[in-house]
């Protein structure tokens, strides 16, 4: 294989691929990148079977080929080439020896055929929706926070370490949740499509977000398979497994018979509560306690090391109510709403808040936290 | 006490102080930070006795009084105050418990008295000198990164956890050593003083080196004591402990008869040295080989995981050479030369180079690795 790129070039690509690269992993070949120049293309992959990445690059193919390099080294060697208007260079001998050549540098490495190399699956790519890259971003930023953290490994609820991903007619909804919440927001498509709802890793879609740099305008195909979802765009493919199981059904558990509705400033409780948790530290985790009365929440939290209080003023309908939360859950919540105004509702000091918009295109449930001896 | 001050006030003076704040103290009262209002001023203190560190901030006395708080809960409180037109005010009662208000957010914090509190001593200022900010912020930065890494429980060298600073007459020179390099660096004061010498703990000047902020313009004063060294600007003192001893007399490693004397451009060496660092791994410590000839240095690292090889041009006088280093070593003393061409001078392929400036303002001496079966 001789194949010619430039720095930049080669650096979108692995730092894309990257993504895809396991913390540790059991088989070597896992955490090579793979270049190969099938279709007269010069393609980048990295796969870990739970996610794999595949992108085109520009370049020159002067003699077709493949090889595999360790890619944490490779994206070293890359990134500290010299800047220069010169191509890199990268040439395999028939040992899979790469000499990676730019100016004056020259890298000699070895690298390894493709015969382990788990290469993308080829899926069916007939069942599939569109939706601009900036909602999926939107989407996963708004929902991933509360995916739940536990390991692979961990008998009983795997579905937890993903978001469902439903679609219904023209909406795409996604949702996620923790055991102490529940995240769920939902957008309009610009079509119909038939009913759906698949679990995707946590892992992989908080990848995908970092990836996917496109806006509004730019779109993202969402490909439905039996074992995988694949997002494509451009020229590149992130094709995440998805996890099996039944998702909780959780449209009964976001909504309630609110005996309380409040509306408050989203910035001002934001910034209350973000001050708040300098009282809770490890292995004392203070709830904060919301004194909800008609235009006024009084914000308390004591803990050993000193206490704090401060009045927020908002906008009470119903009952008068006393709830404990733990702030970060909330805090959470709040940092990923983009409205100035937000509506808290409440059913009693034992049952969860919820925080929604009107047309429920987000809701956020939080369960409380028994609060004694206020 | 009663006082209010402005939130950046605060912040300022905090975070100037806490540069002495220890990562692990024995007693809890280094922990804290100390307000005290003596001589109608509010100054704020932070000492773990190797390094005490006090500034005035501006405010207003409405009572005074002194109290000592957890240093790190008083920051966060104070860094998370709202951004407000309103002075924060901090109020202590007989029980020095604080009351720490902003707009509508009250902090209620138990402090202590200043009983057990180490204040900074009181130094005879008679024997001092004047200089800029940036001068000894530059004299730190370029020879603080090769001062040995030694715990201060570690019997034997303990000076060499320190940097000598040398006063002759008009000029001021810092030194520092680690046992494979030496790092000097030299200039001149606007007046002429008594020769002394003193050694400062690492840790102190790399503190130091942080908060003086002050330009060309701006003067520090360092005043010498027979155990502590002062370095005060504006109303901000800096005290450290010295370390007792007698410093290496590097005079005499940092001349050689050299054979080789090699000019090379700062950058293209840096940036040649940084990619080799890719094949020195933990536990692999490969050295770089310099084959230096008379246009060109060849320069050569080869590890398990790959090899490279780099063509750099140089001008050389005298014999040609072949000599191995450890990369970062070399590369620590490129990062602060701010020169575009550099010399290295050479004894023989197991002496030390030098890579120094005319002048002699600053020379750092880096040993060399011995490379066998190249």
């Amino acid at each position: 294989m001789k194949i010619s790129s430039s720095k930049s070039s080669l650096l979108t690509g692995i730092q894309t691929v990257l993504r895809a690269l396991p913390s540790k992993s059991t088989m070597s070949i896992m955490e090579c990148i793979l270049i190969n120049t099938n279709g007269g293309k010069i393609t980048l992959t990295v796969n870990n079977l739970d996610l794999g990445i595949e992108t085109v690059i520009d370049g020159k193919i002067e003699k077709s080929g493949v090889v595999a390099i360790d890619a944490k080294l490779f994206h070293d060697i890359i990134r500290k080439m010299p800047d220069s208007d010169s191509d890199i260079t990268i040439e395999t001998d028939e040992k899979f020896t790469a000499v990676i050549k730019c100016e004056n540098t020259v890298h000699t490495k070895a690298g390894r055929s493709d015969d382990e190399f788990p290469y993308l699956p080829d899926l069916d790519k007939s069942d599939s929706i569109v939706m601009s890259q900036l909602s999926l971003r939107e989407l996963i930023r708004k929902t991933s926070f509360s995916i739940a953290d536990i390991s692979e490994d961990t008998p009983g609820q795997q579905t937890m370490r993903g978001e469902l991903l439903e679609i219904n007619d023209n909406t795409v909804k996604m949702c996620s949740l923790d055991g102490h919440r529940i995240s769920m927001c939902k957008m309009e498509l610009r079509e119909s499509y038939p009913d759906r709802k698949v679990i995707i890793p946590g892992k992989s879609l908080k990848e995908l977000a970092r990836i996917i740099n496109g806006g509004a305008e730019d779109d993202v195909e969402i490909i439905f398979t039996p074992n995988h979802v694949s997002f494509e765009y451009g020229e590149t493919r992130v094709v995440s497994r998805i996890i099996e199981g039944n998702f909780f059904d959780v449209n009964k558990m976001l909504v309630g018979d609110y005996e309380t509705k409040v509306k408050v400033n989203k910035k001002r409780l934001f910034e209350c509560l973000d001050r708040s948790t300098i009282y809770v530290r490890e292995g004392d985790k203070k709830p904060i306690i919301l004194d909800i009365k008609d235009e006024n929440i009084a914000i308390k939290i004591s803990s050993a090391n000193g206490s704090m209080n401060e009045n927020v003023p908002a906008e009470k309908t119903g009952k008068d109510i006393l709830i404990g939360f733990n702030p970060r859950f909330v805090i959470d919540a709040l940092n990923v709403i983009d409205d100035e105004e937000i509506e808290l509702d409440f059913v009693n000091s034992k049952a969860p808040c919820f925080i929604k918009k009107d047309d429920m295109s987000y809701v956020y449930v939080v369960l409380p936290v028994t609060i004694s001896g206020v």
